[in-house]
C-alpha cells in the first residue's frame, strides 16, 4: 500500500492536498484514480486510510477516511555529523529516517570540508524514506552550524554517543551500560576530530566513546552502523 | 600514506606493477615520483612499504621494501545477498568490505528483479573499500546463482543469521547465545522471501532469525546493519 508524508491536519472526511510531484507520482507513476485507497501522515495525527477524491488538473485531493496507526514517536535520537560529500549526506539523511533518528544536525568541524547542503532536497530524502520505512513521523533535518555551537548549546540529559578513532568501549557494553534515554549520536569528517575537538570530545561529562571495531569506516557507514547498535542496544529494536 | 591493492606476491625488494589505473591515480592525482612511499598488500602477505621504483611512460613499477604488518584475516563472515538494484548491490559491496565481510555471495531468489550485474566492476569496488579501510585482504565476490543451490550446498558447521521481517529474536541476544565461528547473514530482496523460502529458512537447523526492529529497511540498509551487530556481537569488535 502507498504511505504518503503530508502537512494537512488528519480528521474522518479531512480534505487533502498532496504536493504536485506527489500528486503526479500517485496518478501518473501508480496510476491511482477516483476512489483507489492509500496511507498517509503528518507527524502528529497518526496514519490514515485515505482515497483519491478527485483528479484535477493539476494534482489531486485525497480524503481521510479512518485512521489505520495511532501516532507514536520513536527513540528520542539525534544524529550530529559533520558536512561530508553531498552523496554521503543524502545517504547519512535517507538511513537516519530508517534507522528511527528523530533529527539530524549537520554540523561544521576543524576538518569539514563543506559540500553545497540543499535543504529541500535532504527534505525531501528524509519524507520518501519515512514513508518506506513505515514510521509515523519524518525527521528534521537542521542547516550546518558549528560543532562549538552544539556543545555550547547541550541539552541537560541528553547523552553524547561518540565514535572514537583513537580506542574506545565497544560500542554494545558502553551503550548498555548507560542505558535508554535521550541521546545523539556523533560523527565526524571523513579526516577525523582536530586533537582540540578530540580532547573536548572526551572531556564531556554526558560524553561516552565507543569503538566502532578495527577497520576504519567512511563516514556514512559510521553513522549507520552507530544508529544500527544504539538501536538494538538502548532503543526499540528489543521491545 | 596511499594504500594499494595488488596482486604479485611481495618479498623485500619483489618488483611490483599495479594496473594502469592505480598507476595513473599514483601519478597524475596523487603526483607520485622515484622514491615516494605507500604501502602495498596482496592478501596473503601482509603489508608492505614500498617505493616508486620507475615511472614509465605507460605504468609504474613499485618495490617491496620491508613487512609493515603480518598477514591476517578477519572473522569468518560471508554476506549471502539478494540481486537489488545495481546502485545497492555497490553499496552493499563497499560496505561488505569496509564491515569485514570475506566473501559476497550474489543470490537470486524467487523475488529477484534481477539486475545487470558486473563483476569486475563489483571486485574493483571491493578492492578500493579494502585499501580505504586498512584490512589487509579483499573479499571475494561470486556471480549470482540461486538461493536454493547455495542452501544444498550448505557448508558443514557454518551458521546462518536470517533476517526475518515477520519477527525473531532481537539480533544481539540471538547472536551471542550463538557465539563466535563461521558464519553467514542472508539478506532478501526488496519484496521479502517467498511463503516457501521463508519456512524453508525457518526450519533450517544452523539457522537464526533475528529481527532488525520495527523499521522496514531497504535492502542496502538491512546489509550494513546486519554486518554491524553481527560484528558487534560475535566478530571482532570486541576483542
Amino acid at each position: 500500500m502507498i504511505r504518503l508524508y503530508v502537512t494537512s491536519d488528519l480528521s474522518p472526511g479531512a480534505a487533502v492536498a498532496p504536493t504536485l510531484d506527489q500528486s503526479r507520482y500517485l496518478t501518473q507513476v501508480m496510476r491511482l484514480g477516483v476512489g483507489d485507497a492509500l496511507l498517509i501522515f503528518n507527524g502528529r495525527d497518526g496514519e490514515w486510510r485515505a482515497e483519491v477524491a478527485e483528479v484535477l488538473k493539476k494534482g489531486v485531493i485525497l480524503k481521510a477516511v479512518e485512521q489505520t496507526r495511532p501516532q507514536v514517536f520513536g527513540p528520542d535520537l539525534e544524529l550530529i555529523v559533520a558536512v561530508v560529500k553531498k552523496a554521503r549526506v543524502e545517504t547519512i539523511v535517507e538511513k537516519a529516517a530508517e534507522l528511527g533518528a528523530k533529527r539530524v544536525r549537520l554540523v561544521v568541524t576543524r576538518r569539514t570540508n563543506t559540500d553545497r547542503i540543499r535543504l529541500d532536497r535532504l527534505d525531501a530524502i528524509a519524507e520518501e524514506a519515512a514513508e518506506q520505512t513505515g514510521r509515523l513521523d519524518v525527521p528534521v533535518i537542521d542547516d550546518p552550524v558549528k560543532l562549538e555551537a552544539v556543545l555550547d548549546g547541550w541539552e541537560d540529559g541528553r547523552r553524547l554517543m561518540f565514535c572514537d578513532e583513537t580506542g574506545g568501549a565497544p560500542a554494545i557494553g558502553a551503550l548498555t551500560a548507560e542505558g535508554p534515554g535521550p541521546w545523539a549520536i556523533l560523527i565526524g569528517p571523513e579526516g577525523g576530530f582536530s586533537p582540540e575537538e578530540g580532547e573536548r570530545l572526551r572531556g564531556l561529562p554526558y560524553a561516552t566513546a565507543v569503538s566502532l571495531g578495527p577497520r576504519i569506516l567512511r563516514a556514512d557507514t559510521a553513522a549507520i552502523t552507530a544508529m544500527s547498535l544504539w538501536q538494538a542496544a538502548v532503543g526499540d529494536w528489543e521491545r
